[in-house]
C-alpha cells in the first residue's frame, strides 16, 4: 500500500535546491509507493509545528516544474534546527505527526548538519522498527560534502563567482594605474568557492593574479612580497580569496583588528577584504579595493550553471526512485566516471559517510606556498559550469515561482 | 576632403560605453567625410601621450563589433583627467596632435567632468579657427546628465540592481526569523540607481520595503520608527539605500562613526550599510546585515538590459552621424517621444547645457517622508531594462572583446 512522502530543506540558501526539489516530486508523482506528496515549511522546525503544505496541489503543470526549477534559494523555506542526540521529545513528536500524516518516505535537502539528521531520524525509526524511508539530498555551495564528487548547488555558485570575477577584473583595468583588488568569497573552512575563481583566466590579463584558500595558513609578510612580484608584471592586480583564510596560529583573518567599534559601540570587523586592503595600503602603499561578492554567489539564479541545475533535479528524483525502492539512511552522491566527455553517475552512500564530515581542497590542488590552485582544479570545475539552464522572465525581470503556502492539517 | 577622428572614453565603467564606441567606429566606417578612425587609450590623458590606436584594424568583421557590444567596461581604458582651463599648455599640444594626426573629428564618451572636456575643446578650436567637430556621447551608471531622458549604461546597471534585489530578498526569506537586509546601492548625489530597486517587486513579498534616496535628508529616529513598523507587517525587511545618503546637515552617514580605526590605525568606515546594520542592532535588536552591490552593478554584462545597449549604439552612431554633417560643441541626447508604447528620438543638445550640470531625482518622484518612490519611477523605468541582447560564451563564461592596442605614430 502507498504511503506519503514528506520533503524538508534546511541550511542556507543554493540557487539549485528547489531544482531537487522539483526533481523529488515529479519522481514521487511517477511512483506508486508513493501517496501525498507534502512539503515541510522551515525544515524540521517547520515540520515540528505541522506547517506542512501539499506539493501535488501546488505543482499544476510542466511549467510550475521548469520555473521552480529557475527559481532561487528554498521555496519550502529553511531552518538552523539541529536534531538533538537521542532521546529528546522531538523524536516522539516526530514520531507521532508521521504516523498521523502516514509517512512512509522522509527527505531532507541539505549540507552537512541536515544530513546529521537524517543519520539519527533514520536510526530512530529502524530502533522503533517504523516503516520510514530516510534518504538525505545533497546541497551546499560549500562543496564540502564528502564521498559524492560534487554538490548540487556549487555549480551554479562557481560559475557567477568566475562571472563576476571576469567583470570585476574588467571594471578594474580601465585606470592607466596600479593597483589591487580584492574579490571575498564565501568559505569559512573549504576552498572550493574561492578556488572557481580559477575559471575566470579566459581573458582580463590573466586575472585573478592570486588565489588564497582556507587550506593554506596566510602568512602576511609573504603575501606582500608575492604582490609586490605581481606588480612588476602586471598593473590591475587581482585576488581571490576565502572569507575564512586563518594565520599559521589557525586564527582567523577576518576577526583580526577587532579592537575598532563603531558608532554603537559595536565591534567592528574589517573581514578578510578589508584587511587585506589595509595591508596593501601601509605595507605597499597602492590603491587597493576590496569587493565582497556577499550572498548574490548562492543566490544568482540569473547566472545559474545548466549542468548543476539538471544535476540537481537528477539527484533529487533518484532519492526518491531509491527510497521507493527500499532504500535508507542513505544520501544520493555523484559519481565521476568520465571527465572528458564529462559524465557522472547518481549513486548513494550510506548517511553515516557524510554527516558532519568535512571535504576540504586537497593539498595536491594547491600550488606550493599557496598561492594558487592546480591545472586539475579547472579540469575539475570546468564541466560543473556549462551551460544555462531555461530562465524565465517578466516585465524584464525574472519571474520566480512561489509554492501555495496553504498548511494541510491531518 | 576626408579628415580623421579619434575617439576616447573617460570616467567610470559602465557596460554600455563599448556599445557606443561600437555605433561611433560603424557609422565612421560608413561616412566618406571620415578617413581613419582612431582611439586614444585611456581617455585624455593617453591622447597627450600619444597612446593612439588604429580601430578600422581592430574590428575585423560584424561579429567583432556584436562581441565588443556585450563587453563591459571600457575597451579603450579610461582617465580621471579633467581638462584645465585655457590657457594651458595641453591646448597647444593637443593642437600640435591634432594636426599631425589630421583629426577633424574628436568624440568623448563620458559623464559631466568629460563633458566638460568637450565643451573647453570645442570653443578652443573655434577659437583657433581650426575645423575640429567636437561631440560628447553621454553614458553614466548614475544617470546624473540633464537633458538627455536617461544615459547609456544606466539601464543595465538598473536591471542588475533590480535582478539582485528579487535574489537578495529571496534569500532573505528562507528563516523563519524576523531580519532585515539593507542593500547598498552607487550614487553619491543622485538616487536614480538606488531608485532602480522598486522595479523588484514583483514577487517575494513586495521587497525592497524602502528605498533611501540622498534626495532626502536621513532621520535615524524616523527610521528606526519607519522598520518597527514595517516589521509587524513582514518579516524580512528589504531596505535599498544609496551610498550617498545625507543627515539634516548635510554630512554623509557613510561617514559617521569614523573614530574607529584598523589593525594599521587607518579609519575604518562602517559604510552606509554598516551605519543601518549597527543603528538597527542597537535599536531594534533585530537580526541585520549589509550587502553591497558593489563594482558588479556597473559591470555585470552578464545581466545588461537590450534596450540599453540597443540605444548606446545608437547615440554612437548619432554622434558621429551629426559630426559628420557639421555639428560640433553638443552631446548627443535621448528624448522620451512616448512611454507606452517606449519610444525615443535621438537629438543633440548643446554641451555648454549638459557639462557640469547634475540631474537629481525629482521631490515629486519621491513619497512624503522619502521611505519609497512614486510610481511614476516605475514607468519612467521600465522601458529601460527590457530584453536581453547578444550574449557570447566560450567554456562557460562571458567570452568578451579586446581591442588590438598596437600604437599608431605619425
Amino acid at each position: 500500500m502507498a504511503k506519503n512522502m514528506i520533503i524538508g530543506q534546511s541550511g542556507g540558501p543554493t540557487v539549485a535546491i528547489n531544482a531537487s526539489l522539483s526533481g523529488a516530486i515529479q519522481q514521487a508523482m511517477k511512483s506508486p509507493e508513493i501517496g501525498e506528496i507534502y512539503g515541510a515549511l522551515n525544515g524540521l522546525e517547520g515540520l515540528l509545528k505541522e506547517n506542512i503544505i501539499d506539493l501535488r496541489a501546488s505543482m499544476r503543470s510542466a511549467g510550475d516544474f521548469q520555473r521552480l526549477e529557475a527559481t532561487p534559494s528554498m521555496a519550502l523555506g529553511s531552518c538552523r534546527f539541529k536534531l538533538p542526540n537521542y532521546p529528546h521529545e522531538a523524536y516522539d513528536k516526530l514520531r507521532e505527526i508521521f504516523r498521523r500524516y502516514e509517512i512512509g518516505y522522509f527527505f531532507y535537502i541539505g549540507g552537512n548538519d541536515s544530513m546529521d539528521t537524517v543519520l539519527k531520524l533514520s536510526n530512530y525509526f529502524k530502533e522503533c522498527g517504523d516503516d520510514v524511508k530516510c534518504m538525505g539530498i545533497p546541497k551546499t555551495v560549500d562543496n564540502d560534502l564528502p564521498v559524492t564528487d560534487h554538490t548540487p548547488g556549487f555549480g551554479s555558485a562557481a560559475k557567477y563567482i568566475a562571472t563576476s570575477l571576469i567583470e570585476v577584473a574588467h571594471d578594474s583595468a580601465v585606470y592607466d594605474l596600479p593597483a589591487v583588488t580584492i574579490v571575498e568569497i564565501m568559505g569559512r573552512n573549504a576552498g572550493w568557492l574561492t578556488a572557481a575563481a580559477c575559471l575566470a583566466r579566459n581573458g582580463a590579463g590573466g586575472a585573478p593574479h592570486m588565489i588564497l584558500l582556507p587550506e593554506s595558513a596566510f602568512d602576511p609578510d609573504a603575501f606582500v612580497s608575492k604582490v609586490k612580484e605581481l606588480q612588476a608584471k602586471t598593473k590591475s592586480v587581482i585576488i581571490a580569496v576565502s572569507e575564512g583564510i586563518k594565520f599559521a596560529d589557525g586564527s582567523y583573518v577576518a576577526s583580526s583588528g577587532t579592537s575598532a567599534t563603531d558608532a554603537f559601540g559595536h565591534a567592528m570587523l574589517a573581514g578578510v577584504g578589508g584587511y587585506l586592503k589595509s595591508l596593501l595600503q601601509d605595507q605597499v602603499g597602492c590603491k587597493a579595493r576590496a569587493v565582497e561578492l556577499s550572498v548574490l554567489q548562492r543566490s544568482a539564479s540569473h547566472c545559474s550553471s545548466g549542468t548543476d541545475i539538471r544535476e540537481a533535479v537528477t539527484i533529487g528524483a533518484r532519492a526518491v526512485e531509491l527510497a521507493a525502492a527500499g532504500e535508507t539512511g542513505a544520501m544520493v552522491v555523484f559519481r565521476r566516471i568520465c571527465e572528458n566527455p564529462y559524465l557522472v553517475s547518481c549513486d548513494k552512500a550510506g548517511i553515516g559517510d557524510v554527516a558532519n564530515l568535512e571535504k576540504t581542497v586537497p593539498a595536491s590542488w594547491i600550488t606550493p606556498g599557496g598561492w594558487d590552485v592546480t591545472e586539475q582544479m579547472d579540469r575539475y570545475l570546468r564541466p560543473l559550469i556549462q551551460g544555462n539552464p531555461p530562465r524565465f522572465e517578466k516585465d524584464g525581470l525574472p519571474d520566480y515561482f512561489a509554492l501555495d503556502k496553504t498548511i494541510v492539517k491531518r
